[in-house]
């Protein structure tokens, strides 16, 4: 890494994600000179803890991002298209976990473990992938390399904290009133901003974001775009379901992948356990599997239940967890800036 | 329906599933001449209220079924496989709940919506197949029949209940020591009699009863066997998932299905809507699709979710949710006990 150091932006620094980004940059002692917290106009004026200093988080408007290096937007799409722009003409490096630039041919969608080399060929904006494609494409990718892949279905279990800080508060206040026999009032999920609303204590909502035409959701259709961009293979077929269930941290995924060649478990296994990022628990002996409650708070991706589907030869089940909020979202984010930072010429 | 009754056992009957059975017999008037519940030692004594009289239940043992013409068993395999064959030395019919004779090939294996007709082949002993093939391939058959089925790939999103009235309490005790920030020390879950435990509450354990040697567990077998056996095809490659989620009442499963013929899909969706015990609950715009919370305490199975492929043009999805107290095995069983009862030629 170069000895220089950075001006930093954190947009929705209050956020579910923002909160475990502005965490990272300290425990990772990311080299910023000065951190700017931004958010809406409703949380302006608090205060957050970096580093022993306080911090007043102010409002994010076009005009922040004077004299910011890199800034990173964790504060839902309409901000990132209204502010990153803003950003970029101010020459500000733009890291952006929403929907909005992924699909954006002019902007690289980064997972480092896969493709970090796209990273350069940015025109001031990265797209951070959906929490559930990157846990399942850093798992897939040394299978991919090894033995290609020809298709892919895959079902999520999908923690709330996904939806937000707001959507952990909904799953605690419902569980506690459900274990007290009262009423539930579902009030968030499983969309925010559409009119019907599911209980999610003590349940399983097939539904994660707004449905599209072709009858997947949106967060389905994330899963299968981006897959494809990442691996810059448009061949492989992609089906997913997602569900929100009752999980505060760490999305698990079941998933079904058919390779390219014939392949050797052993040797999976191994490639997995070799794999930057990938953590292999997987001794179903010792009931050893990837569990949320064990991903939560970790960078990594753990994998396991690693065994050959029983109709297909080439067929592949495994079982990929992991913290939505990090590898998922912001420790994903800090990567890509590390290696920008890295990167970087020193500025006299 | 003869108007004939009969004099009823259930083995069990303090259990998870015998509590329903016994529900059940009362809410349907089914024709019991007299209701004897039978338990382990531990649970003899107990009281439970049948149409309004107070029953006692005693303990189960090999002479409790002298005079008893059907006999539900839901005590678990050991209990099925002491006591069943006294049961039928005694005359009865026995409808097992267990996995002790579910692949034996003398017995049949009954989903009444599916192969009713296979019940009057038995030698004393009818098996429910486990909760989670029973509502897949009730969902299925209508489509098997039309299309015909290539392969299955399931992941499944399963309810503590299945592992009876101690896993419920587990579930909800963990879930307020988690709320109130106190330690979690899981006891029941996954498996009562292995050595590892792992936390349900706020969690998914991709593990449900023990480990084989290809290393998918014996509830991803039992539904992989079930379903050829019930389907009568051994030709239909299955593959499943099993988790453990923290829900009480209710299985939900992500079903991908390949079929022989290419489908319309208003064809299944009309398919469906017409088959017996089936509830088609499909409607994305309005946000309407299965949920275990709807589908807990109806004796249906629900399905929504259903969509085209991306990948195969004879793929399709969809979302199976039933209680799996209820279809899944005490209404599942009392079907087949009113099947045999209809077709029990009077005697004088």
């Amino acid at each position: 890494m170069s000895n220089q150091s950075f001006n930093v932006a954190v947009v929705g620094a209050t956020g579910a994600v923002g909160q475990q980004i502005v965490r990272l940059l300290e425990e990772r002692d990311f080299p910023v000179n000065t951190l700017k917290l931004l958010s809406s106009a409703r949380s302006a004026g608090k205060k957050v803890i970096f580093k022993g200093q306080e911090v007043t988080v102010e409002e994010a408007t076009p005009d922040s991002f004077e004299g910011v290096h890199i800034a990173l937007f964790s504060a839902g799409g309409d901000i990132s298209k209204a502010l990153a722009p803003h950003a970029v003409r101010h020459g500000a490096v733009c890291i952006d976990n929403t929907n909005a630039f992924r699909m954006d041919p002019n902007t690289p969608l980064v997972v480092p473990e896969v493709n970090s080399d796209r990273i350069a060929d940015h025109n001031g904006i990265i797209a951070n992938p959906n929490c559930s494609t990157i846990q399942m494409v850093a798992a897939l990718k040394p299978l991919y390399d090894r033995y290609g892949i020809d298709r892919i279905i895959a079902s999520t279990y999908q923690a709330v904290s996904g939806a937000g800080n707001q959507a952990i508060d909904e799953l605690k206040r419902q569980s506690k009133s459900v274990l007290e026999g009262e009423e539930v009032n579902p009030d968030i999920l499983p969309v925010g901003s559409l009119p019907v609303k599911h209980q999610i204590a003590f349940n399983a909502i097939p539904q994660i974001d707004k449905f599209q035409d072709n009858g997947y959701t949106l967060e389905e259709m994330k899963m299968v775009n981006e897959t494809k961009k990442i691996m810059e293979d448009e061949s492989i077929h992609v089906t997913t379901t997602c569900v929100r269930i009752p999980v505060v941290y760490g999305h698990s995924e079941s998933v079904y992948v058919e390779l390219k060649q014939d392949y050797d478990l052993d040797e999976v296994k191994a490639l997995l356990q070799n794999a930057p990022g990938i953590t292999l628990v997987d001794d179903p002996a010792n009931q050893a599997y990837p569990l949320a409650t064990d991903a939560a708070g970790k960078n990594d991706v753990f994998v396991g239940r690693l065994r050959r589907d029983l109709g297909h030869e080439r067929g592949l089940n495994m079982w990929i967890v992991s913290d939505n909020l990090l590898k998922g979202a912001a420790w994903n984010a800090v990567q890509i800036a590390e290696i920008i930072a890295a990167k970087t010429p020193a500025i006299s």
